[in-house]
């Protein structure tokens, strides 16, 4: 298949969706049946073995049962109002892979279920495959009141079976394809990127306390306004994200009370987000950014409380792996980039379980989750030749 | 009356209320009627005429109907979940004053509405004394569709005679008691304060528009965030206003989108409101802060746009008598403070008319439009004996 091709069929399904006129496609929904059935035809084309697990993981196995294999995964499901590219490039990159009909027995995935939009609990395919789909999380519900196990059994699969959805031994490593989503390699013109890892994150609610009052009686100085407080706050966290290099901090959600325009706002409740590769450094930097709310408050005669309600380590990819992704993409010829990933993916899940490797390709425009959401056909030339270069790599060094 | 009486039938009054267990007093609700039965009986048992017109305004007057007479008032309905003493103090310090049988004629009228509650449209009780309660403002309608005139004429009374509403010639001043709804009595330990003016306001909404984007792969040099912009403009608008004596500037609502905790604002919507006894002063204020909201954009990458909702200017008290009120709380034996209103009064509406004046009640600890809110009975005491000594300095520059 060449870049083209690899589009065209990423766009067509695309239109597998459960709204009319845009693409959102969620664990196990109908449109799901449409994707299973043209990705396991092409497969099938190839001589692939096909199965669902479980978990609703649709499965495409190139070479022997029984052979020591290459995983070459994404997921399936979108986000409301999605793009063409995220996530199921990475599943059609495998198959496009699997075509070059490489020595190595190559078990393409397409996981039914990364991005938590139905149960808002993401990675329900990859997980199955790490023995973790247990049962309070089999038992969590959609807001139509539907639980996993019961999605699954619609869908016209087991859950009592998804204990066999576990990774089988004969997997030697992993491998996954994915849209950047973010601006990085465009602004820098370069086409792939090898992950190093994927960037630790701490998410908190931090609240500042004042006094609402009104907007028009209470004079400056006699003001406890907790948004003036927020706002100080709010450059704080700019500034330190911009002077710790790789670390990103966002005040993403704010939420004011009374929130009224002739109202002195009383208490403001904002989200801290902020990532980094290095576990150490994210979490004194969050230690600071707390610091400094309180200190903001105390100053400001206000007071301040935090909730953390995230504390993710950086899951850092196979180091091996990601040489031999390196040496595979200066070998195609191309721009060496190594980088980390700021938002979290199926290969999170996967790495614990083996050694594991992700190839960035550019996002024009940085734009995913949305329906603008592109890749260009030559950069999907380009990880179509490093891969291929890098299963060359692979067989070799397991020859 | 004493204070301690005064208190104690504002409280009652207070359980005259749309909702159990707290004070809500719209616009010619049921519990209106109630109120100025009880109102209405004071004042009958002080040998006062009275009646109420086609705006729902309660009057009581003492003395001959064609004298030159003293026209003391304020309002009779609340906020909701409102406190026993905004407007209706005022009401009730009327009839105590009329209780003194002073010479001059004294008309007590308490106003049916001034909080803008049910219509979203303030001063509909006072407007009917301007003249200015035009057909418009009778069509407007609240959230059950009922209409101000429908409204009126649920109540017994007949919007066609809105035009007999109008002031009486005989009307020679304008005096409002008011708790002062803010902390600057109280912060600065004094009981009463001639209120010279009411300050002008602009308010405006200002729009911050970036780019959303995600939290976690968008490095911190390639952002357009909204909020980021938002919370620099905040504390501009702080600094301006805490630089610029008696100005007050307050951001009170803020809009922000998407307002998820893992991804970048793209837009953020910011209300301003702006407040100064001199005009000049505000606007060349307001104008400083809509060109720093664009200069923050700018330097950011982002856009800025503003939209004008409300340019009100200042209303002056009549200054004789201020003058008057000021020598009456000077021999009372009190500090003299004067200071300008912050917030609307009704007093607004009718210094147009004829020579107005306010006097200002401590708001232990600036506490208004809340349960809490309160006053002493000896901050009562005090505006009473002013009041008097106020109405015998008239009757004296009348005789």
């Amino acid at each position: 298949m060449t870049g083209i091709e690899i589009i065209d069929l990423c766009r067509e399904l695309a239109s597998c969706s459960e709204e009319p006129g845009r693409t959102t496609r969620t664990f196990l929904s109908t449109p799901m049946h449409d994707v299973h059935r043209i990705l396991g035809d092409r497969m099938r084309a190839l001589g692939m073995q096909i199965w669902v697990d479980a978990a609703g993981n649709l499965y495409g196995l190139f070479g022997d049962p029984g052979a020591a294999s290459l995983m070459i995964a994404s997921h399936l499901d979108t986000v409301p109002g999605a793009g063409a590219f995220d996530g199921i490039l990475g599943v059609v990159m495998g198959i496009a892979l699997a075509a070059t009909r490489p020595a190595i027995a190559i078990e393409v995935v397409g996981f039914s279920e990364e991005e938590g939009v139905r149960f808002g609990m993401p990675f329900i395919g990859s997980r199955a495959l790490a023995g973790t789909l247990d049962s309070p999380a089999l038992s969590r519900r959609d807001r139509n009141g539907v639980s996993v196990a019961e999605a699954i059994r619609s869908y016209g699969l087991d859950p009592k079976q998804i204990d066999a959805a576990r990774i089988s031994p004969n997997v030697i490593g992993y491998l996954e394809m994915h849209i950047e989503q973010g601006p990085v390699l465009d602004d820098a013109r370069l086409p792939l990127a090898v992950v190093n890892c994927i960037v630790g994150q701490s998410r908190f609610s931090v609240t500042f306390e004042g006094q609402a009052n009104h907007a028009g009686t209470t004079p400056m100085q006699l003001r406890q306004d907790a948004l003036t407080a927020a706002a100080e706050w709010i450059l704080k966290v700019e500034e330190v994200a911009n002077l710790e290099p790789g670390l990103v901090a966002t005040v993403g959600a704010l939420g004011v009370s009374p929130n009224a325009g002739n109202v002195i706002p009383g208490d403001v409740r904002a989200s801290l987000d902020i990532r980094h590769s290095s576990d150490d450094t994210r979490q004194r930097c969050a230690a600071a950014l707390l610091n400094a709310a309180h200190a903001i408050a105390s100053r400001r005669r206000l007071s301040a409380s935090d909730d953390l309600l995230l504390d993710q380590p950086t899951v850092p990819m196979d180091a091996g792996l990601c040489d031999l992704l390196a040496k595979a993409v200066a070998n195609a010829g191309l721009p060496v980039h190594r980088m980390a990933s700021g938002a979290g993916h199926d290969a999170m899940i996967l790495a614990p379980l083996v050694p594991s490797t992700m190839l960035f390709l550019r996002s024009p425009g940085g734009i995913s989750h949305h329906p603008d959401e592109s890749v260009t056909a030559g950069d999907v030339d380009a990880a179509l030749h490093a891969g291929r270069l890098f299963i060359a790599e692979l067989e070799r060094s397991h020859a």
